[in-house]
């Protein structure tokens, strides 16, 4: 039985993460909300209407069977083992899940910086606001995340320049993931600060080429990044010339 | 061997769901930080002297022999089962999890209404944009998360009102804390939306009259709210008469 991936519709968001790993996989796996009934389906699941344990505060949640898995570090720490994107031992999966929270809190603030007061307001609505976050995102947050994950990819025991010791895992998709989204929503502070980011760079470039992400990057099944998710390109916020 | 619990000192923060958790079992720890050099030995941790696998991105991370574990959830992900704190079978501790990520979500924006723009900078430089946020929590966001806990206790399958089908777990005494600290930070608003959630109300009550909770908080080692906290009480953020 495929797994049923439930997230809004039209964009990559959270749900991108737990693509990312189904996709490297080739695992079977329908992506429901792309159908048209699909986005109906999801809100029954949010309503209640399947009951306490069928009934995820918000999406993307995984069906597995009869089973219902919410939140993308939790999902991923489900799946991860199935497929093959980490290793079995506790003391991995830990390690993975710590850095799978970390990059949760990272996306957290990306998706902050252009709404920084309300989720419920248009961004047109707090621009001011979102200027002001953005400069602190771009001065002291992007530094603070990537210098993390880039000394975590120089100190790993990889030498492939994955950052875990025993080959890709998911933590390494979400990476890419999110370094892609930054050099979408900020690409002037990126290139302004590329060069202290050699891992990570090479990290993106190398998740980028195999085989199953390049198709995947290629296929219509990979919605383009735009102004509904969670990194957004908004000029005004990026760095000034 | 006790486990060895690190966070910052003199403030509850996110260490005091772990706290809870430890108090509530009885369990041998050390609350490293509040010793004169524990801050150090933190620091030695975050900085990376100890290595690729124990260098978590930020406290509370708690040791274990050999094993570092970092970010809340994923601590009582793993003391969970060991403490008695949540059922032994995959999807109960799937379902526990994804409760936990929830909470986690809603102390960020907890946090995050008295810091919108930029965790760096004090709050007196942001109260403008704090009182914005803080209105929209109120409005919109402590309806969305109790409004969900609440549906969850209400169908939960507990005939002792917890959120799970078989006794306390971790969550049960995470949502006790989340309903401490949003009392603590606003009260008027809390008072004025107190009819709303009268099970969240009832496993307050309960959790805090557990005997090993109960001890807890008349003891010297459960620290005070205060405003350098995640949850704190600015009046002019609360509801106004």
């Amino acid at each position: 039985m495929p797994y049923e991936l439930y997230y809004w519709d039209g964009i990559q968001g959270r749900g991108e993460f737990i693509r990312l790993a189904l996709e490297d996989a080739g695992a079977k796996y329908i992506d429901k909300c792309r159908s048209s009934t699909g986005t109906q389906v999801m809100m029954e699941f949010l309503k209640g209407s399947h009951g306490h344990d069928h009934m995820p505060f918000a999406p993307p949640f995984l069906k597995d069977g009869e089973l219902v898995v919410s939140h993308v570090a939790n999902i991923l720490f489900y799946l991860g083992p199935k497929l093959g994107l980490v290793p079995e031992d506790e003391k991995s999966r830990l390690i993975a899940n710590g850095l799978q929270l970390t990059i949760t809190d990272f996306v957290s603030e990306a998706h902050d910086t252009h709404h920084p007061i309300s989720t419920g307001d248009y961004y047109e609505d707090q621009k001011t606001e979102a200027k002001a976050r953005s400069t602190a995102f771009i001065k002291d947050r992007i530094p603070k995340f990537l210098g993390y994950f880039e000394r975590m990819l120089s100190t790993s025991p990889s030498d492939e320049g994955f950052i875990l010791g025993n080959g890709l895992t998911y933590v390494d998709l979400s990476l890419f993931q999110v370094m892609e989204g930054l050099h979408y929503a900020f690409p002037k502070a990126m290139k302004a600060s590329e060069g202290s980011y050699p891992r990570l760079a090479a990290l993106r470039e190398k998740v980028s080429k195999r085989p199953n992400i390049a198709a995947y990057l290629k296929s219509g099944r990979r919605l383009p990044f735009s102004e509904s998710g969670i990194f957004r390109h908004y000029p005004e916020l990026d760095l000034g010339d």
